[in-house]
């Protein structure tokens, strides 16, 4: 039933197995815990064994979801706490990886609910040639550098095949992965950060990756933070109509469900994410010093 | 129940209205024909008088719908059969109406479904000025002026009062608009053209006008362009859902249904659209001058 | 001379008319003073008669030319004190004028040294509609619309043609029209800003207007605010080989000299100069609140 | 006295070398050809040993200068014939040169004289991933990839390193370079296409490229297509001057000078010389070919 139910959340993957299971039933080999940071609702699943990977149809691992919803209605502080909580979250991901950093921001800029990963590409400090060329000033910031992969349509490499090529010869000890992600809810478009330690696998995406981006395939560790901005129209049919059949809205992936304001929403989320991962790999920082370092 | 199934094209209005009258009943009021131009289908609606207006909910006038479905497989001269049916639609509705155009190109660049408007004004061969300035090279062609009117929240102003603004200093002999429309069926989504010599009604359009651009608003006539790409989710919802109640799908206008491959599909149309309005006013112009001209 | 010399500045051109003249020879009929406006230099230049007028070259009128010398290095609260810098000196042009305002951004978008204008406009705050349809939340606003006027080329219509449109349907107190400049000096490129009581002249601008803004043929109080973005390449051979034969160096406004990083240079000062309007016209805002409004 | 007067055209080399050499002496290791192609001008340098190399500080190679200069007047048949004068041109230069194809595209879009690179990428014929993915439809196609590069600032990576990462991955038989370049001269800005069989070397390009990318640092050949968009400040000034001495024309780099009409003459001729890489990889095409399959 999983396949008409498209989504790229590990939390909602959680809520549909429990509503095939029944109620009463106890998923085995995942485990949920709620909590907050800065405010915002942080939901982490814990995938712990092949299990749980099977029922929930995602890789092994630790998904972080952060509901953000007061950044568009841009209530006080919504996105410096927004930044902190990223950044925090991320932090923990990061747990006992020193050294520079790669982030590969994969998606299409010209579509916009694909254009997270490359509006985050423009919201990230990048120090990796700073320190190489100017060690006396910038020594102590942490080496980052940034690829926006581009569109096989339009380079013919798979982001896959790049950021491989890029992790060989820039030997960063991990890739942060960004991209625009399907959910199942419409009320999680846009409102919720999922940061995950397991990559990013194939057909995922809203550009839907051939190649999977884990650390099997890029021999470090890849930490994946996504956003849905799109529900697939087929799989919003099939849970309006409460039926597994194929209904009539397109196939799979042709027709996409947003928001009217998608453009601002990717905009604002682009911002938190790009200045969460800078805050995340170089700690000191103010919000105020980004902004002027990165404008 | 039609405020719950929005659509801005008068062939989808007069379907609803069969749905809901019963296939025996005979709308009075209104008449409609289906036709071929260039190898494309074209049904006509005219809505003949008040009873018909009141039945479809738009304005009396006629609306032509061109179904433009081989230009996204990009089909043997596709290209050139849609821009020639177009121009000869938007002559025909021209007819008698000699003198300066004004093309006022709405919508938000911003946003994707909604940048037809804006998309076309970058595909107009604009004269007004070469004529005036170099009568004797520029002499023979028809003088055309474009504005993209841009956004109220960027501009402070409306559509409708910017293009009133300047029919009064410019005096053309009519107003072509060009606008994003949202329709009740995903499959005319992006392969239908409407043109209408009704003008813009209030409350219509992806950017949802306040204002009329009509006739008896600005004073000359007002012949409406406009191509589906959204369907709004909660008229959707209802369609699926075969009800009028308020479906979960988030208020009416809030989330819209769109093809993936909209940016493209909106490129494509609003060449489509451009060239065929600079054929229909100036019609000794080939496709290979046109190319040449605008580039 | 004059004419193989270009400047927008009033500044450069009593420089010029001081050259030739010879250090001794008082200018009769303009004023000019230095001071100091939030750390940066101040000069302020007044034309008083038409002896002064047709001795540089511009309208009688104040202009102010406020160098922002700090801004590209990034300096301690640079933006912060260069916004309020802008403010004061232009509340004080607008002192006497209460009510509505029209900004009109000139340019073209698609020319970097040109996009001062359009990048304005990105950068304002936009109040006439939500004082209009929402006073018991935005009453205290003053009310500010504004048009980023496009290009004759793609528009057939004059950007005085527009704005005079405009202000007739939305009745302004006053115009402030921003455009790019041409400046003599390299050194002053994308580090001055000039306000002036004068309005636009024709001829004026990296654009070159064909007509005037100003209070005769708008029937408000124009003030124009420009930054200089080039130098003519032929002003600047001739300048360099100290003659005013025609040097080899193209036809007057063919070529263009801009700094390398102009792309940068001309953001940071787009971003100023809305912000300082935007502060002139509502005083009572914060940087933040600005920064949260327009984002 | 070359270190301030800055060319990236072999061909300006030659010319000043033999300015300051005197007209009678003859120039050892270096031939110049003078003949046309499609009605365009062209000359060939051939730089063939190290003494050549050295008196004009361009690595031996051949250099082949083509110059469109009816393509801004929009002349008949100007696009067509430059178009395939580049592919005829470039095609001599890939002779003996079989299988897979990168491109890599230098430079920085949002600097618009630096942008030639990113604007020939969006005209380029992209077909690895199709003859992979589809052989039975496009066996017969040559396999070409592309890289935009980005910016060091923004990415942290040199184009060198990320084209040499690639390299190793795609093992393309050559790479072709496009970038763009400074010219000695304002006549051949936006008028002149150099191709060259010996890559680029360090400090050259628009954006001076601190690493070379040629045969040597990434084992394939290279062959580099550029096109002049600027004059350095300080080379024109030195060239007016008739000096050696540092001029007023602030730093090397600092000042550039560039055609008025500069953004569209990017557009035209990254548009020739996309086209042009792609009919000279796949040889069977016609211009309609190209634009129904690029656009």
């Amino acid at each position: 039933m999983l396949q008409n139910r498209r989504t790229d959340l590990a939390l909602e993957a959680q809520e549909l197995w429990q509503e095939s299971a029944g109620e009463q039933t106890q998923l085995k080999g995942v485990q949920a815990r709620d909590s907050q940071r800065e405010g915002y609702a942080v939901t982490t699943v814990r995938i712990l064994d092949q299990e749980g990977a099977q029922a929930l149809g995602k890789p092994a691992g630790t998904y972080v979801t952060l509901t953000v919803d007061g950044l568009a209605r841009r209530e006080e502080d919504a996105f410096g706490r927004a930044v902190r909580a990223v950044a925090a979250e991320l932090t923990q991901l990061l747990a006992g990886l020193e050294g520079p950093v790669l982030v590969a921001c994969l998606g299409n800029r010209a579509v916009t609910p694909d254009a997270v990963g490359p509006k985050v590409h423009d919201h990230l400090l990048i120090t990796r040639h700073l320190v190489d060329q100017a060690p006396e000033h910038f020594g102590a910031f942490r080496p980052v550098a940034s690829v926006a992969a581009g569109v096989l349509g339009t380079t013919g490499v798979e982001s896959g095949e790049l950021v491989g090529a890029l992790t060989g010869r820039l030997k960063p000890v991990c890739i942060i992965a960004v991209d625009a992600l399907a959910s199942r809810s419409l009320d999680r478009l846009c409102r919720t950060i999922q940061l995950a330690d397991t990559g990013i696998a194939p057909g995922s995406g809203v550009g839907n990756h051939r190649h999977a981006l884990d650390r099997e395939s890029l021999g470090v560790p890849v930490i994946a933070i996504g956003v849905p901005t799109v529900v697939d129209g087929a799989t919003l049919a099939a849970d309006l109509l409460g039926t597994a059949d194929l209904p009539p809205l397109g196939r799979e992936g042709e027709m996409l469900v947003t928001p009217k304001d998608i453009d601002s929403q990717v905009n604002d989320l682009a911002k938190v994410i790009g200045y969460g991962i800078t805050l995340a790999l170089q700690p000191g920082l103010t919000l105020e010093d980004m902004e002027l370092l990165m404008s």
